[in-house]
């Protein structure tokens, strides 16, 4: 059972990364923000001892400091992991050897506070590309944090605000059943896209687990949720899931407990940033049934939730179904227009790829729907796959046509 | 030497598909379009005679009913036509059976009225998806169209106005030298991507040339100019250029003279429709050069031209290099981040993939111009490709959030 920030936190439980026994965490501004807002978190075991951990990260080659000195820090232990510090507000992408050896050093700080080694911590980053790293401010801020690291629902908050960018609503979810418990805190508002997107997400669990079977869950967690989302089809540099298994509740009750749990965490999250994106207005399920397997119908669902007329027809409440076949016939998948079948909510609109008479009031009642459900039948097969996408209006383009 | 519509009419040569000898044209409203305005064009050669003809048609699965009709024509010819057919305001697309009857009729009509086959018309159509042909006015307008077909300008212009949507400019150019002459006329301003969009092109010459011969040179100059551009990365269910070789002119004095002509026209109409495209202001060349192939150049220009982020960014003038390099590192070709280095117009922005200290108002400048220069070069190899786009603002939200 999945509880969001928006649940009423009854003192229990917290909804945050310190929720599951044996974390700790805390946010601070250190000043990479020129607004002053907070900039600086921290997740870290509570005894400063490593325990399993594992991450997925972008694919893009242009990956940020951050991504490569994290993913060399997970090999050179095994997938173990202490602490993770997060900074906001300057994603060290694209700043050559310069960012690697700061991203190296925001680790060692942190270690040296805990009393583990460099390696034992990850670090993520997010924000604007090509700008060295201001390290003045966190070298200075990273002690300060460190000290302040604290348990409970106050402390995750302020890392969960810590990481935030252009998000408005701030991100934490926690799941508990099965004998264990998953917290997780994430940003992300811009970017999503097919293989992630400016996302960083951290997640904790108590559940005791071996690095190599924890990464195993964690990528089946990511490719149900977070690889199913897009926003704009833009990748980033800096995108990173990266989760810590403490152990204290001890080995899951079954197999699947701990995968299941961390997907649910994982979808919990990635719904949030769809809701929050920037300047989305209304969030569709793109729904793809009857290719001729799961890749093609996922693929077919991708090019639909990308396209950018598509996307402008959900911003208009316009149910102009002919996009959608255009970008189903130009999906390079198998394709007989003859057997395709378009639906709004419970509507079908186009039937053995002509148009289908309907009740035009339910359609554009649905459209006018915070969550709207496309369903596209491909008619061909059993493979079957969804992909959660956005409206593109005024929103993203004021969002995004500056820097400043 | 290629004119275009803009430049002046000195009555010799008119720019448009009748300049080159042995064609006639006309364009007349018939009714089709609810404003009135005009929607139905013919191209045909002035006796009436078969010539020899080629055609590209857009590779979507979801061809509309003229595509499937006009593929099926040439082939039944060995790629020959007299005359071709043009319709605007309906696309006959997601039509089914009865569209591909419907544009059988629209053929067999202007057969009947010149005196040739069925087969021997091709049939464009463009506009909306989904909806029944009116075929009542059709039915009533071809004839009429057939008896006011004519030579000269101001017949070509008639035609030429009568395939645009919402083209705010009519594209219409001639290009002479060599012993031959090309006329041509485009509609298009949405859609253009990957495999050109909903863009129709009807080219004429007076070069002799064999159906074979003509294919090959017009399949070559679609490739160079067309299949160039992107507006908003969509395949259109229409896109088609045909060319219709009347021959009067004799064969070319070289072997590329033709292939060069209908380049040299395409690549005007090409650049035309980026300039008018759906809500743009602003036009960009994306040049990759270094990649290791011509063929991964074009895959990463495309990546970088197809953007969201970086299309907001022209559009606000705003010259985040951070993004190009995000796009070119997850554009799925060899890349090496520190020898990555990219230029507005004259000024190198990121140097080793790295900001690169610049002169700020230069570039500020050059962003501010109709036309920007974005070169990328990858620093690996021989490799190069250019993509021409355009800006992502308002416009293109206004224009394709609602059908109505």
């Amino acid at each position: 059972m999945a509880r969001d920030e928006g649940a009423v936190d009854d003192g229990c439980v917290p909804v945050s990364v310190t929720a599951p026994e044996g974390f700790v965490a805390g946010g601070i501004a250190c000043g990479i923000k020129a607004s002053g807002a907070a900039d600086l978190a921290l997740v870290a075991t509570d005894d400063g001892r490593p325990v399993p951990a594992a991450g997925v990260f972008t694919r893009n080659l242009a990956a940020a400091a951050p991504v490569t000195v994290s993913r060399a820090h997970l090999e050179a232990t095994g997938g173990n992991a202490a602490a993770v510090i997060v900074s906001s507000g300057n994603a060290n992408a694209a700043t050559g050897d310069r960012g690697v050896a700061d991203a190296e050093s925001m680790c060692a700080l942190v270690g040296e506070g805990l009393g583990v080694r460099a390696a034992d911590v990850l670090v993520c980053q997010t924000g604007l590309i090509g700008i060295p790293l201001p390290m003045g401010p966190i070298v200075a801020g990273i002690p300060r944090l460190v000290s302040a690291r604290a348990g409970g629902s106050a402390a995750g908050e302020r890392a969960a605000t810590a990481i935030m960018t252009t998000d408005v609503v701030r991100k934490e979810v926690v799941v508990e059943g099965r004998g264990l418990t998953v917290g997780a805190m994430a940003k992300g508002a811009a970017m999503l896209a097919p293989n992630m997107a400016t996302m960083l997400a951290v997640l904790t669990t108590d559940a005791a687990c071996d690095p190599r079977a924890l990464r195993a869950a964690l990528r089946v967690a990511v490719d149900g949720t977070f690889n199913r989302m897009t926003i704009d089809g833009c990748t980033s540099t800096n995108d990173t899931v990266v989760v810590l298994a403490g152990g204290r509740a001890g080995p899951p009750e079954d197999p699947d407990a701990l995968t299941d749990a961390l997907t649910e965490a994982c979808g919990a999250l990635a719904t949030a940033m769809a809701g929050d994106a920037e300047g989305g207005s209304r969030v569709a399920h793109v729904v793809v049934t009857g290719a001729v397997s799961d890749d093609e119908a996922h693929r077919a669902a991708r090019k639909v939730a990308d396209s950018n007329l598509v996307k402008c027809s959900l911003n208009g409440e316009d149910p102009y179904w002919g996009r959608v076949v255009s970008e189903l016939g130009s999906a390079e998948v198998a394709f007989e227009m003859g057997r395709v079948q378009i639906a709004y909510g419970d509507t079908v609109v186009c039937r053995r790829g002509v148009a289908a008479a309907h009740d035009e009031t339910a359609v554009r009642a649905h459209m006018a729907e915070p969550l709207v459900e496309l369903s596209c039948d491909l008619g061909l097969g059993t493979g079957r796959a969804a992909v959660m996408t956005v409206d593109l209006g005024h929103g993203y383009i004021d969002e995004n046509r500056t820097t400043s």
